[in-house]
């Protein structure tokens, strides 16, 4: 069976649990408190040297850490990633503007005010980021003005990448009230089959 | 013809001039300035509404931003990526590395260093960028000490969104005397055919 090693607040991991529950692809839910060093022990950095999760542990004991490489290693051969070349190559697009773009700056902001706390040295840090991911929020708002979904009118990994930490933005201080198109696009996300919230073990 | 809009010290515009360089296809590159706003006007935000550099734009007209995006759409069915799932996860997983570890903090700490001035409000976050970018290093040292490239044993497009930043990461002020497989791999990467360094032009 596929072993995710995870920690349930994680959007980053929580992309691989929407999928894997999506396809219907059972697996053991291995979790780590990150906020307790559980990633950063020499056993786990056997297993991932970057120290982060999620990480996925095939049948065969392979590793594959990295959320996105994640999704595309199980949705790659599913109608969750398309076929032509360049609808691949702009899921990849997405899912680099998530990564670069995007999670530093939205992911950082929530996770600073809900489990860090936002010291005063963080303040000026956390102003800034808060105004790169409102940036990327316009970026995203301006895509779904125009298209049901982000690549081929088709829900695919590129929204659930993007899905995974817009939707829980309001924690990280955004206010989501000025992007009506994502609105409705996390509306029509929400509506998938099989869909599972963020925090509900999987399964 | 493909054309490339880019400006020339960019990192990650040199892994696709690089690329294209590999693969022998022609391309008109429309060089901008990022340092005096090129990427900013409103004439650029339409064909790229994240303001970045670079942007690959197909014969069809079609625009095709994010670097290792890129990669991906020109290297698919060629050499320079390989063809089983986990291989190409793999692949990912390395230029999602790249694009979160990574070029935030070699490229910015370059960045800072060579074209904008480290400010004194700049230099905790330098220090910062700095101890983030040698545990990236570090990370791709110990990978390297077992393999001759990234993925598989063959160069591919995870080695050369690696090179990019890693082969100028003294302009970083990143010392690279302690990684000796790091350096052989950049001397590996160095001697393949058809190579072009970061600033030379192509064609």
């Amino acid at each position: 069976m596929l072993r995710l090693y995870d920690y349930l607040p994680s959007g980053n991991g929580y992309k691989v649990r929407l999928l894997l529950t999506q396809l219907g692809l059972p697996f053991q839910l291995i979790e780590l408190d990150i906020m307790r060093g559980e990633t950063r022990t020499p056993a786990y950095l056997c297993k991932n040297p970057n120290g982060r999760v999620p990480l996925l542990e095939l049948e065969d004991g392979t590793l594959l850490p990295e959320s996105n490489a994640i999704l595309y290693y199980l949705a790659r051969d599913t109608p969750y990633f398309p076929l032509s070349r360049l609808a691949q190559a702009q899921v990849l697009q997405w899912m680099c503007f998530e990564q670069y773009s995007h999670e530093p700056n939205i992911a950082t902001a929530r996770h600073w005010i809900q489990h860090v706390g936002v010291t005063p040295e963080r303040e000026a840090a956390l102003a800034e980021k808060q105004r790169l991911g409102r940036a990327a929020l316009a970026v995203m708002e301006g895509h779904l003005r125009g298209h049901t979904y982000f690549v081929g009118e088709a829900y695919s990994i590129a929204d659930i990448a993007l899905y995974a930490y817009t939707h829980v933005a309001h924690e990280g201080g955004f206010d989501l009230a000025p992007f009506g198109a994502i609105a409705a696009w996390l509306a029509r996300v929400r509506a998938q089959p099989r869909h599972l919230a963020i925090t509900a073990r999987p399964g």
